[in-house]
């Protein structure tokens, strides 16, 4: 990797970071800059503007977000053992990869599903194809591929219950949140898998 | 009603407002005098701080909340028929009663999960007031009310799908959110009710 790559990549990190706890809208050039020892002017080398800069955090944030789910599940078998390796790091992904912040696609939703403009478009462009991702995956619990929409009503549950898992966990400080939701998980892998045989 | 808490009442609606767009860290005293037509002298009258009205935002929110989703279920049976409403009027509150920012409690839960605090510790005890109320209609469901593991295990789920129709139709712009919603939450209720037989 070049040196500017790697510098560009540290001030995203940063930024997300801020992003994350604080909202897209303030993060703070000069914040991000003295947090990694740049300059102000060093950091405009990178990215001409602060919409630039957010643009570059949500591209970031959805890169890393989908390399933290996938890389470990895709070396598994298609089907439930893979699946049930992108459930369980989905939750890792807000309980231990964003510990202080929770997860910053949450925030971000928050932040951004009644901001019309560019920011949301993309958001919403990469957070379908995730959807995509996911939902051909579940389609591989069985062969042939399950039905389209009874793919889809799994993922519907199986995205819910990664929300409600980071809600009780973060929020209520439910210590038994991550064993309701693989309970929730198993049973409806069983209840799609039944269904599709 | 008095005139002072009506006009209270009035501070704490344009403030929640406020609150559930720009969170309540950003809420300014100025802004809220200035939309209801208040000096903020005038409006310092009925509270002493910043503080003092971010706690009685969140308890107006919660408030509010409580009388939105349960008002219209309690002259319901219980079980099945008041759960039904429940979980209808659950939907509607961030679809339809907070149509510029979505649910306030989601936006609540981004920003104070990361900030421990009174403001915290007084949100995550109304959350968890209003989950038991929501786990004692589960139990209702059967009579003698089903155990209280298995009514715990219905809430997550509930709760998850109320989570996940809100990211769908607000965030992907998702017009079947609604629809998969109550196709899951049917389901979930069906099961509860034959393992309770």
């Amino acid at each position: 990797m070049r040196k500017g790559e790697a510098t560009r990549l540290r001030i995203l990190d940063e930024a997300a970071r801020q992003a994350a706890l604080r909202g897209l809208a303030d993060v703070s050039l000069a914040d991000v800059a003295d947090a990694i020892g740049l300059s102000k002017s060093g950091l405009f080398k990178h990215f001409d503007s602060k919409e630039a800069m957010q643009m570059a955090i949500l591209e970031q944030v959805m890169d890393r977000y989908i390399a933290f789910v996938w890389a470990p599940a895709e070396p598994r078998p298609p089907g439930r053992p893979r699946l049930e390796k992108v459930f369980e790091r989905w939750l890792d992904w807000a309980e231990t990869e964003w510990p202080a912040s929770g997860c910053p696609i949450i925030a971000l939703t928050v932040e951004l599903d009644d901001q019309p403009g560019p920011l949301r478009d993309y958001f919403q462009d990469r957070l379908w194809r995730s959807r995509a991702l996911m939902i051909a995956e579940i389609q591989a619990l069985h062969s042939p591929p399950m039905p389209l929409a009874d793919a889809q009503a799994a993922y519907f549950q199986m995205r819910s219950f990664v929300l409600g898992h980071s809600e009780a966990r973060r929020m209520m400080g439910d210590t038994d949140a991550r064993r309701s939701a693989f309970a929730a998980f198993n049973a409806l892998i069983e209840r799609t898998v039944a269904q599709a045989a």
